[in-house]
């Protein structure tokens, strides 16, 4: 029996034991935004510590300013690689919780429509029972081959959830206890149910909110209406300019550093078969309203976008009320790609506002973060090893996929570590994380564990 | 003594006792809008019928499917006229709160700069203050002469500042009850802080709400941002497009009905005085924002307008969410001159928004009010006698101007009870009506009342 077939018979053996302790560990409400949950989380932290001494992990749960890190370290053989696996412990808020079927914070097996046997809860896909996977694997290697097949460590974070404020001074005050030769992360998703996914593109973001401000206080619009300025409209004017006819964004350099994707990788992404019917039927739209003549696949994985993800000003209650506002807001947000740069992107957006401000207004720019894309390469030995792993486990070979959204984790550890990440998770398109009645697939915690031992094998370079 | 002589006299030594009765008024939240409201609503009414049967009248509460109006009844010597005077006792909504220096609703005296002395609060000028004038005046008037100089009628409204739309039911219902010779509408404001005005013009509007749908859920920015089409982009370019550089309204046939006004007019309204830095510098601006090469009389008083008073979609809290909201919203007014037909702007505007609609956005139109502008004679015999009694009472004559506000009952009157109105008011433009830091001038409601009490001595004919 191979090294890594006897590793995935006690995966199997030991599942119910597994979901023990997945669901211990669900039960804990670790919030991290919500600051009554502040004792939760670390809680978790300290239920994670315990849970990888068991396997001889040396770990630790490490103070920050907010919630604290778990750190683990299992030695390898002579040789071996040093992998750094990241997860996050903390859970998004499960408000309105009367939409929950089931409470967030006791999970069960379900099986839902499909015949799909779920794990329900908080948690469950996003990130608790993703993390859970490489533990189990861990220790189902351990319990069969007495170590680990490569040196090993853990970062769990408790603030993934609400902006990772800890997290680059930590990187940078324990870069050379952290530094791997690459990092593992396990908070993304499959293509579908049979097909593993690697994700090698992530967006990168530019938050930026803005204030407009005219007169010296709220006017009525009978009274003043035809010679005061109006911000709203002020807002309006410059916020409607921001995409010409064709739906490209008009903000001058804003293309600077976007790349054509090469036709072959083009290709491989009509060939997942996905329309535009599959990706926009559900959320009951029919028609890509991005740039015309790219699929939505490229418009959402390749080509950056500004989007209006808050506005207001003047009154929004019931009812009319007559008013020109003194001040109108909007909270402007930037997917980039490539090598666009978020500076340059912050800067020229800003120029672009102020170009069009009319006699009389003013404006106030406040950032909200900023990240570049990340292109990690399609052909790494790491890549390419744990793509066979992945292919060995499920019924379709894995696919290199890209994604709409920034995982800044990935970034920072280019940034203060120097190493590259390998991005492999299991959780579906319809596990409504974020939102009530998470799920996670029973099978994605069981083959994903067994996929994870898989990787484990492939990146170890040894084979018995 | 003349008659009037003593009833002035009496105005002035009751002013303390007339300030308690106005601050019992302004305590009583009646924000006709929010209704959670409702009751204190009622309770103003409720207070004005129980203050009115003191002076006489015969009074009472009149419920409606909405707010209650107050109807009182005096009668008047033989052969005097039939004067119906009307106010509204329902107030705006006080957001934001902590705008205010003082509670809207525990009114107090203060000196502003200037060394004027004001009354604080919401509806101490908009208008609980305007209204209790004519109150005032005719409890002097029967405390002085043991009755009224006119027949007369008070008609006080609860839902002026959210649209009246039991209004019009009302006087139809009422028609017989409510027709007098002429009414009297005290809404309005002076000239300057010496010059009282009669209006004879006034702007007509129409609002109007809108909400956009794409989505039939909010969606992540990452995932479907550059595929999923966003209901605050596709209202910011919708509402961005309503004006062109000029400043002019772009709604297909918008300006049908609007009339250039008279050299002559426009002359006059020239000739008080007032420059655009004037009227402009007050509120912190200096640039006429409106349709070029018009001055700020003629653009607030007899050119149309289109208004953004709110709009708001997606996230709007503290810090920020990467959000592509379902739907997106705003409330547009239109002030209205001429003969600009309410239903038609209305109509057009509806198509306008439907012409920018774009694949998978749906609009949903929610009316708010329309009526028509008013223009009023500037000759009747009416109103020559109040414009005397009005140059008696302050320093300077009574001028004849036109508004950029919208009241429409004085449509009302003239359509559903055939009768002119005559529009005095002592609102200052300092008062900010509608705003925080709402107050009304110590001197606008002592000689206020004075003014009414002259007004009514002129125009009931006799003088003993």
């Amino acid at each position: 029996m191979s090294r890594i077939a006897s590793v995935l018979e006690r995966i199997d053996a030991d599942l119910p034991q597994s979901l023990d302790r997945l669901f211990s560990l669900l039960r804990i409400p670790s919030i991290s935004t919500d600051p009554a949950h502040a004792a939760d989380c670390r809680r978790a932290a300290e239920w994670l510590v315990e849970d990888l001494k068991t396997i001889g992990f040396v770990a630790s749960v490490r103070d920050t300013p907010g919630h604290p890190m778990v750190v683990a370290h299992h030695e390898g053989p002579a040789g071996s690689p040093h992998l750094l696996f990241y997860g996050h412990y903390d859970v998004q808020p499960v408000d309105p919780l009367s939409l929950w079927h089931d409470d967030p914070f006791d999970p069960k097996i379900k099986t839902i429509e499909g015949g799909h046997e779920v794990i329900t809860g908080r948690g469950s896909s996003d990130d608790k029972g993703q993390l859970m996977l490489f533990v189990e694997a861990c220790r189902a290697w351990k319990a069969v081959h007495g170590g680990l097949p490569a040196r090993i460590t853990l970062l769990f974070e408790g603030e993934e959830e609400s902006g990772s404020p800890s997290l680059k001074p930590f990187l940078e005050a324990n870069a050379a206890e952290l530094k791997a030769d690459f990092a593992m992360v396990c908070d993304t998703g499959m293509w579908d149910r049979e097909t593993p996914a690697i994700c090698v593109g992530l967006r990168g973001l530019v938050g930026q909110e803005i204030t407009i401000r005219a007169a010296n206080r709220d006017l009525h619009s009978g009274e003043f209406g035809g010679a005061a300025a109006n911000p709203n409209r002020v807002l309006a004017k410059i916020l409607g300019d921001l995409h010409d006819e064709t739906g490209r964004v008009t903000i001058p350099d804003f293309y600077d550093g976007v790349e054509e994707t090469p036709t072959q990788i083009l290709q491989s992404w009509t060939a997942l078969g996905e329309t535009a019917e599959d990706f926009l039927g559900p959320i009951g739209l029919s028609v890509p309203s991005g740039e015309q003549g790219r699929t939505v696949q490229e418009l959402t994985w390749a080509r950056p976008t500004a989007e209006i993800n808050g506005m207001w000003g003047g009154y929004t209650g019931a009812g009319f009320k007559t008013v020109i506002p003194a001040e109108a807001h909007a909270k402007i947000s930037f997917r980039l790609v490539h090598k666009q740069n978020p500076d340059a992107i912050r800067d020229n957006f800003q120029q672009f506002v102020r170009d069009r401000l009319p006699a009389d207004c003013s404006v106030e720019f406040h950032p909200h973060g900023g990240s570049p894309a990340i292109q990690l390469s399609y052909d790494s030995p790491f890549l390419v090893k744990a793509q066979g792993a992945l292919s060995d486990e499920w019924p379709k070979t894995a696919v290199t996929i890209a994604m709409g959204g920034s995982i800044p984790i990935v970034g920072d550890f280019q940034t203060y570590l120097g190493m590259e990440s390998l991005l492999v998770g299991f959780a579906l398109s319809d596990d409504r994380i974020h939102s009530p009645n998470e799920k996670y697939d029973l099978q994605s915690f069981h083959k994903g564990t067994r996929s994870w031992a898989r990787i484990l094998d492939a990146v170890s370079g040894a084979s018995a």
